[in-house]
C-alpha cells in the first residue's frame, strides 16, 4: 500500500466513524469525538501539539513519531468534521512547492 | 505525482534546506528555522496549531486546509530536525489502523 | 504597591494602549496587537503557552517566570479585548477556592 | 481579602496538595497532577490555552473568564512544580512595567 493510499484509507475509516455514518460513540474513540463536537476535536489538536513539543524537547525519536501521528490523526478528524480530506492538504503543500521550491514560505518569514 | 511522492519530495526539499546541507538562512524560511534551532521550530508548531483551531472556529474551509498544511509542514521540519521522515509517521498511522480498525485509539479514550 | 494593584495597574496601561483610547500601533507593541485584532492576540496565547512548556521542559526557573509573565500578560490583552479585567479572573479563582478548598477542581478530573 | 492575598492563598493551597506535603492523588485533582508529573501539568497548559482561544473565538465573556482562570490556575501548578510562586510572575510584570510603560514589550515586536 502506498503512503497516499494509507492516508486516504485512514480518512475513509475516520469518515465511517461519524455517528451519521453509523459510528458508535460508545465503542469508537473517533465516533465519541465527533459526537462531542468541534470544540472537543480542536482541544485535542492543542493537546497533541503540546505533546509533540514535549516529545521533541525530550529528543525521544519514537515519541516524536508517535505524537506527530497523533497530531496528524486528530487534524484529519478536524478535516473530516468540515468535509475536508488529507488530499486537500497534500494538494496545498504541492501547490506551494510548485511555487519554485518553497519560495512562498520564504516570503512569509515576516508573518509571525 | 502521487500524494506519497509529494510528502517524500517535500521532506527532501526540507532536508536540503538544513544549513549543513547548503541551506541559506538569509534566503530560505526553512533554513532560517533550522538555523534558529529546535525551540524556534517547536514554537511554530504551537502557533500553527492555534491558527488551525481559530480557522476551524471560523468554519472557513480554505483556511482550515491552509493552516493544516502549515501545521503538517512545520511538523515535517521538526521531524527533519530529529532525522525523521513523514514515512515514519505514515507507518505509525498504518500500524495503528492495522490494529483492527483504530481499536488502539478506542482503548486510549481515558488517556486525556 | 501590592500585587493586586500591579495587576490592576498593568490592566489600565493595557487599556490605554487600545487605538480607541489613543494607543499608537506604530509605537506600542500592545496597541499594534489590538490593531491587528482578536486572532493576532489569540495566536500569541498559543505561542506563549508553547514557550512556557518549553521553558519548563528545560527546567529553567528564570525562563519559566518570564514565559508565565508573557502568558499572563497576553491573557490580559485578550481579557481587555473583550472588556474584561484580571479582577474577573481573580474573582473566579477565589470563587472556586471558596468551594471548600478546590473541591470543584477535584470534581472536574474527568473533564479532560 | 485583596487580590494579592487570593493568589498567594491559592498558591499555598496548591503547595499543600503536593504528595510530599500530604496531598492525596486519590482525593485531589491538583495532587493527582503533581503525582503524574511535569508533562501532565504542561499538557494542561496547552489544553487550557486552546480552550481560552476557543472561548474567545466564541466571544463568550463568561467562558473567557473561566478559561483564563483555568490557564492561570494550571500555570500556578507549573510554577509550584518548579518551586516558584505567582509573586515571582507579578514581580516580573512589575519590573517590565517599570521599564517606562511597557517599552520593553514594544522593543520585542520583532521577536515572534
Amino acid at each position: 500500500m502506498s503512503d497516499s493510499d494509507s492516508l486516504a484509507k485512514l480518512a475513509a475509516v475516520i469518515e465511517s466513524r461519524k455517528p451519521a455514518n453509523g459510528g458508535d460513540p460508545g465503542a469508537s474513540y473517533v465516533a465519541k469525538l465527533f459526537d462531542k463536537g468541534t470544540d472537543a476535536i480542536l482541544k485535542k489538536i492543542g493537546e497533541e501539539a503540546t505533546e509533540l513539543v514535549m516529545a521533541a524537547k525530550d529528543g525521544d525519536a519514537q515519541k516524536i513519531v508517535y505524537e506527530t501521528a497523533d497530531l496528524w490523526f486528530h487534524s484529519m478528524i478536524a478535516l473530516a468534521q468540515f468535509g475536508l480530506k488529507p488530499a486537500d492538504v497534500l494538494a496545498e503543500l504541492e501547490r506551494r512547492e510548485g511555487l519554485s521550491g518553497l519560495q512562498e514560505f520564504a516570503q512569509r518569514t515576516g508573518k509571525g
